[in-house]
């Protein structure tokens, strides 16, 4: 089918999906190391190297290491995280709050990625039908730098809650540009075997075939495909 | 710094980034073969294990195989096209017609990854400040499922050029579900050594570089990490 120069090897996909299962959303286990430039480089190639709609590659990389900055992007997600927690009444409620959902001060770095949403023009390839597709496409990069981290040895954590005009404020980001992603970056203690929610009993990972469908919402998948889905090997905790 | 169990070895290390490198947005190279159900299976698996916000996983999975349906998604393509070119006047425009941009007909399997925008209740952890985070989190699975694809020898291609309301009537998705990711599946002949828009002179990769920024929007990046930068390899058309 592929030509063989296209191939991976065993070791090459394994490494792949070893990437894809053992990435966690880290945010209590960093360690103060400093993250080295050259690393640094490879994680920010792999991010740069995700597709994106037209080739519009909208993204830009803060890296942060100022504490004083850190410092106001913590203010912003402790106000954020009192009001989310509002959201959550009694065992829920102190289960939210023993939660620990950012590692912004404990990691040796942040890294914002945005999206220049004026990027190429006002009529970017691709993006006519769905305007989004500019941010979806700095989701991409996200990932690839996040899996890039993963075979690196380095953990990330995605800080979500944080007000994004607010924090456009404090890194100083023009109109037209949305801070997408607050990541936390470095090198950790372990990754843990599944994910924190999961652990913490937040939430389970969802049966995989009750997410599949056929041809539209109320058609059923083939049943060869449900079936070798069946048979996977779980994931989770099993290394 | 990390433990030795969770280091990855140079192979399996080279077979993320091969994956990252190598990966294309396919639209001219499928060939008819069938995907087989466990590589499916593997690929679905991966776009589960994808990060998302408060552990939602707002994604599910569309099989497309009805040759009536994909007809419907081309047809929605043609129209939303021809408006997209008359964006472009002149030598822009004869560009523009020239390029093929889907391959909904020619892959053996469409697979519409959707955005369940309810899942979980109204207030799932972590977004409350970014509404959008359910979109992001089925983007980073859109890229694992990419990327999964390309280790296994497949190639994928997103076509965003749809109307994404009328999308959602052909595959009859209940409202509330986003339909994010249109991708079309299969073998390919070949995987291109660079981007498809850049060899067609549409659009080039931008120098890393220029998108580093530092603590600020208005702050150099630190100058090690620029040199180290600058010192990569490229990656594009190098194999």
């Amino acid at each position: 089918m592929s030509s063989d120069h296209h191939d991976f090897s065993p070791a090459e996909r394994a490494g792949l999906y070893r990437a894809i299962f053992e990435r966690r959303d880290v945010r209590s286990q960093f360690l103060p190391d400093p993250v080295p430039e050259d690393v640094l480089a490879r994680l920010l190639q792999a991010a740069h190297h995700a597709p994106s709609v037209g080739f519009m590659q909208p993204w830009d990389f803060l890296l942060i290491e100022s504490r004083d900055t850190r410092r106001a992007v913590k203010a912003l997600f402790d106000g954020a995280n009192d009001r989310a927690a509002r959201h959550y009444a009694g065992e829920r409620g102190e289960r939210y709050r023993r939660l620990k959902l950012e590692g912004i001060l404990d990691s040796p770095l942040n890294l914002c990625i945005t999206c220049d949403r004026n990027r190429g023009g006002p009529h970017v390839l691709g993006r006519d039908s769905m305007f989004d597709t500019d941010l979806f496409s700095t989701c991409l990069a996200v990932q690839n730098l996040w899996l890039a981290a993963r075979a690196e040895g380095l953990g990330v954590g995605w800080v979500s809650i944080v007000d994004p005009d607010a924090l456009a404020g404090v890194l100083a980001l023009p109109a037209g540009v949305y801070p997408l992603a607050y990541l936390c970056l470095g090198y950790v203690s372990e990754f843990l075997p599944e994910p924190e929610l999961a652990a913490a009993g937040w939430r389970q990972r969802l049966p995989l075939t009750g997410l599949l469908r056929g041809d539209t919402w109320h058609t059923e998948a083939p049943e060869a495909v449900l079936q070798a889905v069946a048979g996977l090997s779980p994931q989770d905790a099993s290394r």
